[in-house]
């Protein structure tokens, strides 16, 4: 086991778990780790981009559920106090105020520290979430990948 | 330490975090790993049998959180976008669409590869659930069992 | 490595989630780990006095989330069946009937046996709590001394 190695599975798609979940990353790439952001289910929307791309072959209820998922972690709410949605921005601006880095700040660092960003294929095939939605430098791969690394480190947290 | 162990504490009783509890088990027994699957608080409806077992000895609080909680992983609803139990029923469309396995089918997967399903006694008191309400391959244990089984494991998740 | 060192990342403010970790660590402890619980975002919430603390230098932001979110566990939610604060009351019923620890017997507990308390620096930054509104006996760092400590356990969970 190597002791440089961490791995993150996202879960969530909240913008304070997303938040927390970057800032772990960062901070253990900061320190010279290799951290992998495994991202699933809901988090797997931290990965979209924020505007439509027209893509094909979504059933019904994926075309619905695309729609009504966040396209990117901008859109996120907060998992407590979230107030409707008005507690995001709220959130935001006194991560503002504070001098705290927002989500895409976060991952813009993490991307230059070499953290690696991860869409579940399995998740992304039940939500109908389709590789031109995703950002362009995104890996791809499945739980038994996941599991290969999670062997290889020593820190793997679930948000 | 052993890299061939793996333990996952399943505190929520949501659909989609059930799923992703039991995924990551099938996987990494599917790699030969040894998995426990420890249930507690909402995730302990996962091991409920999914009809009225009429038991004794609860108190009243104990009757309504038997009543109101879900008997069983097939009435658990989504942690996001549940839309009052709508949901769930259409996210597991989606995932029989894509061939996903179900909840049930994850359920039978892992016992057969011999994963370990464990209810948390004390929570089980808590919540008034008896052992005859629970399936009945299923193992019961307490903190101190799970932590000696996460000291012999290499990846610990809560979920 | 040293398989007697434990780390929780406390996230949540719920009621139910905080049992959980606080058991947990409790169980270590008693089992002679070295164990900390790292308190971030609503988990923060878990060290505040239960009493007004007259602080200076909020934002109005600040301000409102002081006010808003919980002093301190006796006043946390359940993260399931809350039933707009109905829930928390009967669970801490139900467990006192059966005679499982309250969260403020579980902290005194946690800290007999040693397990260290950790409040999240830049969490407190962003909602603006301050030192004089948590109890005395916390420690203060950031996501480099959770990582440091993480490394050096074997079991570490976000809970």
């Amino acid at each position: 086991m190597d002791t440089t190695k961490k791995t993150i599975i996202l879960f969530s798609g909240d913008l304070d778990k997303a938040m927390a979940a970057l800032i772990i990353a960062n901070g253990a790439a900061a320190m010279g780790d290799d951290v992998t952001i495994f991202c699933t289910f809901w988090g797997l929307n931290l990965l979209r981009k924020d505007y439509h791309v027209k893509v094909s072959g979504k059933s019904f209820l994926q075309f619905m559920f695309g729609k009504m998922m966040p396209r990117g972690a901008r859109k996120f709410g907060l998992s407590k106090m979230n107030f409707c949605g008005l507690g995001a921005p709220l959130m935001k601006k006194v991560m503002k105020d504070e001098g705290v880095m927002s989500i895409p700040e976060l991952l813009t660092a993490a991307r230059e520290q070499g953290v690696k960003l991860i869409a579940c294929t399995m998740t992304m095939d039940v939500l109908g979430l389709k590789k031109e939605e995703l950002f362009d430098d995104v890996d791809y791969a499945g739980v038994a990948s996941y599991l290969g690394m999670a062997d290889e480190a020593n820190v793997n947290l679930f948000i």
